[in-house]
């Protein structure tokens, strides 16, 4: 089974395709410029390298968040316009779920932390097991303080764009907190492609239509709204 | 420092390039096509995708072998040629170093072997401590057979395109041995890069005419030719 596997929902960019476990070939990039000016020519540059049309995918997988809102629409937005003009389906993969698949060579526990701003961070914590990411929590958008009560010393990698943060604020009080190298740190394309391809086994797949983002919270202009709109009342 | 470092020496191709120890960017691919067509736009795209023109590269880097003796010449005279024209120092890397150093995440030992033909592989292990792999041996050609004698039972992560290989002939007597996952089964350019900074750091670069090819052994029709020459005396 062909994937091809994209993920923008932070500071890197990545498009992946693999064929069942393997990895077929993989573009990442992290160097600040726009997902919307570098994911669509990733892909085409990828396929066009490795002699593989479009046609020839059988899946087409995307982290649709949580993540910067920004990154996720345009991840989502890239593969519901592919799919929907190649006649392909589609899977959404948590993000941080990806992250995990990306960086199980750790092995252990790992805590996947995007910066969400606002002192919170989007997390989920996952035991590696046999190679396989298990979950210990859903996704979810927590504040920092509450995630290093719940983590005290219990060893974790921390994995994402906000392991930095992360490692900084709470490495006084959870000393079992390691940064993952630079190399496993940010999401790319083979962990989503790694999370989506026992869904698309399972034909858990759906059509691009169906595909939609994961944001787990508002956007800021809506909270923004929402806190004006009860002060009024 | 930005590295840009190129991996070609055996059926995958990879480009990266990593500023200090951070990864910027990467491609890679193992999809059957040959380097010479790949290499070098995988890298121009890359570049042009993160903004970054050649000229603002510190040094080049590139994996000088072992390896197959066309994918190691590719990579080597890529490397040369863009050196050359924008006046930039060299770095050869080990192969398998490089190999070792794209697969540290797994810690413990890791088992570096490339296919070399007629029953042999090129081959180092190494011990990765506290996020640095620490050399056991040299690189050497060896008889599968003679390698699964010297690891005995210890356990080894096999990383290379030889682990298949390896673990087909030698997991009946060495129970250790484990193949690497596949996300980090393949030489990339992230491993040419971490092998190559702290050399570059060290001033222990080259120009680009210095640049060297490392082989391990002749070229097929030098020994095929030695071996008909010793014939005739």
């Amino acid at each position: 089974m062909k994937i091809l596997a994209f993920e923008s929902s932070a500071v890197s960019a990545s498009v992946t395709l693999t064929e069942d476990e393997r990895l077929i070939a993989q573009s990442f990039q992290n160097c600040g410029l726009t997902h919307s000016r570098t994911l669509l020519p990733m892909a085409e540059s990828l396929l066009a390298n490795c002699g593989v049309p479009l046609g020839d995918i059988d899946v087409l997988a995307v982290a649709h968040g949580p993540g910067s809102f920004t990154g996720v629409r345009i991840g989502v937005a890239t593969v519901k316009g592919l799919a929907l003009g190649a006649g392909k389906p589609c899977v959404g993969v948590s993000t941080l779920e990806a992250m995990a698949w990306g960086a199980r060579a750790l092995g252990g526990g790992l805590c996947c932390v995007m910066d969400a701003r606002a002192g919170q961070v989007y997390n989920a914590l996952f035991s590696i097991e046999n190679g396989v990411p298990r979950r210990l929590c859903g996704d979810r958008a927590v504040k920092l303080a509450d995630l290093g009560e719940e983590i005290g010393q219990t060893p974790y990698f921390l994995v994402g764009d906000g392991a930095d943060l992360c490692y900084n604020m709470l490495k006084e009080n959870c000393a079992g907190l390691v940064p993952a190298p630079p190399e496993l740190r940010y999401a790319a394309g083979y962990g989503v492609a790694a999370a989506a391809l026992p869904l698309a086994r399972a034909g858990r797949v759906c059509d691009p239509q169906q595909l939609d983002a994961f944001y787990l919270r508002r956007p800021q202009a809506e909270r923004e709204r929402l806190s004006r709109l009860s002060g009024q009342n």
